[in-house]
């Protein structure tokens, strides 16, 4: 049932001409700072921006005559409808995706733009779930399921045999778990190639049944998912899946969302890479120290997917701003008179800073009578220049006041 | 003294161990929409984060023993520095970068990093490299030119044979151009093998010199520099590559500041790739329609950098939020007594929008007396469910008023 080395290679087969052998980049910054040498696997480069066309295409692929004409279906709200609409369409399947009716429009589009039927029911995704599975059955499609499936697996694998083709000395790798698809299929390319390689699975804090449900021998369903790497927030792992997590992954640990985000950010700022939060776990756990990497390992992190929300990536940016000291916080209080915030301001832009923002109060912050409260969000050129800009001010008579930036609470 | 195709061939194999051969990416959203093929070769992927390692090692190869041992300098605050910082540690040959004293603190540790003695001089640009000069003579250092260099253009032009050993079937190059040193070497290559391929530079309308130059038949100055791509802001182009862009290059367009920043939104967005704005001008003049492309063009669009600040890559994400709707501006006015903010705020929610920020103000916007003015920013699914939400807001009785997001004044 489950699939092994022959069916992984004749998923490669298939695939050649349908999926990207992505790149896989040396990481320059987490080598030189681990002592070790990273590389990563960009599945955020793949078509439809993840790893899922390939599980996808090659379950498609094994459907029989009938079936191909009837057609597949799949509820889905994330990168398997993605996967499956592309995967579906290369092989002239037609490919129903059922989402909950809030989806957002451009996850109803991107599906839509790779030719499938996107029906939106439901509330919630059990809502939506429930009805793909009835309509399954009213119109005899095959469900594709994300992850629990042998001709998935074996999809995803083909990630396994492309790293151990181009990386031969690899020795760890680095993979991201949701319901555990993606990581049984490397598992079993990797360890059927080269049995001594480690293979080491990542689960988001926020949803992490895996480790309990190895620790009690069967799969755990975890009561809620809470987490930024929306890609994997699966409440309990899949049969097939957990028997073959069992018995070939290593070690499966744990990321929290601040270092999940300090993941993305990595990926942004070092390796020019947009990854979403799902797909940067695995270098999230590198960077987290949360595998150790002895001095001659060659490590691997798959970079599962890259279809992140703007608004999320655009915060991630901002926080790094934040910790680089590149933006700062500061109140001072002055004069309340006309004019006097004008002397300010060109003492700010004579030091090289720039406004982002401004507030100016009369009533809070219990300014002295006759003063005004002022806040001020700067951008300077870094930590130092930030000094200086402060040192200036006060220089200049200004009493102010930086704000000091907390830890960031989960 | 230009360099020709065999110069550009030995600098491919001196840099074989040393470049990444950079991913070649199908660009799927541009092809459908161009209806066109559209590859894009990732430079922003390339060490130390541009092209420019590829002719700085490729130069510092052809120093002889006595110059190798003393060095080699050059001011730059920008990606010359750093790939000139690696090509020489690369070779073991010391380098020397002079930046202004004001340089990102960023961009000094980057160059370090790579091994380069740093020295901050001057508060200008032209100060940097006067000192530059300076300090050349004084310890016998070979200046590197970051463009105007037989050995620098042929180091880039192996980017045109990269491309064309991938692509054979290609008929457009789009390429940024600054100094010129990337256009003039990809075209002595790209020309040699397939003369008739068309070349096509883009400029940055803000810092365009070459068309007029190429009109005047002479290098033309322009006085000004004022672009987000600070990476190709030269007000001048070099002598030798301005003599190989009127030879081999076809065209040369401009691109607004704002279609820069489609350019590189395009990138994060459908290509998951973070690139900065002189890299983003070549698939911006796509996106805005300034290349001509036919039904069987085969176009590949160069993105020759990554090292973007974090403030301009939030920024140009953020304002694609604005533009796709999920970010909303709202003003209304409600009844000021205590405790009335909280059904709004309930009703927000209910509705599932999220808040971003909020300012509640009594003396603006011509409230009526007995009413406050609110202004909400707020995050939302999509622009259909923006307009359910503002219906909601108003189905509830308040006043609510939606502001229209002007076009960007450049």
């Amino acid at each position: 049932m489950k699939p092994n080395l022959d069916d992984i290679r004749a998923a490669q087969i298939a695939l050649q001409t349908i999926a990207h052998n992505t790149p896989i980049l040396h990481d320059e910054r987490l080598s030189r700072d681990k002592h070790s040498h990273v590389y990563l696997k960009a599945e955020c480069l793949q078509r439809s921006g993840s790893f899922k066309i390939r599980g996808a295409y090659n379950r498609v692929r094994q459907l029989n005559a009938d079936e191909r004409q009837r057609g597949v279906i799949a509820p889905s709200a994330g990168n398997h409808a993605q996967g499956l609409a592309l995967g579906a369409k290369l092989f002239g399947v037609p490919a129903t995706i059922v989402m909950p009716q809030f989806a957002p429009l451009t996850k109803v589009n991107n599906t839509k733009a790779h030719g499938a039927n996107v029906v939106l029911h439901g509330a919630t995704f059990d809502d939506a779930r429930a009805y793909a599975h009835t309509l399954a059955q009213e119109q005899g499609l095959v469900i594709v399921h994300p992850f629990d499936d042998a001709g998935v697996i074996a999809g995803q694998g083909t990630i396994g045999l492309e790293i151990l083709a181009a990386l031969p000395d690899c020795t760890v790798l680095v993979v991201p778990i949701g319901g555990g698809g993606l990581i049984s299929g490397i598992a079993i390319a990797a360890k059927a190639i080269k049995p001594n390689l480690r293979v080491i699975g990542v689960q988001a804090a926020g949803c992490a049944p895996v480790r309990q449900s190895l620790n009690s021998g069967a799969p755990i369903t975890v009561p809620s998912a809470q987490t930024i790497a929306d890609g994997i927030a699966v409440k309990r792992p899949g049969d097939m899946t957990f028997a073959i997590i069992n018995e070939l992954v290593d070690d499966v640990v744990e990321v929290t969302d601040d270092e999940i985000a300090q993941g993305i950010a990595h990926c942004v700022q070092h390796n020019r890479l947009v990854v979403e939060g799902a797909g940067a776990t695995s270098v999230a756990a590198l960077l987290a120290n949360k595998v150790l990497l002895r001095a001659n390992d060659v490590a691997c992190a798959v970079l599962a997917g890259g279809n992140i929300d703007g608004n999320l990536l655009s915060r991630v940016i901002e926080q790094v701003m934040v910790r680089d000291g590149r933006y700062m916080l500061v109140k001072l209080a002055m004069v309340d008179r006309p004019g006097s915030l004008s002397p300010l301001i060109q003492l700010v832009a004579a030091n090289g800073a720039n406004i982002i923002d401004i507030f100016h109060r009369r009533a809070l912050w219990l300014a002295p009578l006759g003063k005004v409260g002022l806040e001020l969000v700067l951008e300077v050129r870094d930590q130092q220049h930030g000094s200086a800009v402060l040192q200036a001010l006060r220089d200049a008579g200004y009493v102010v006041e930086r704000e000091s930036l907390g830890a960031w609470a989960e």
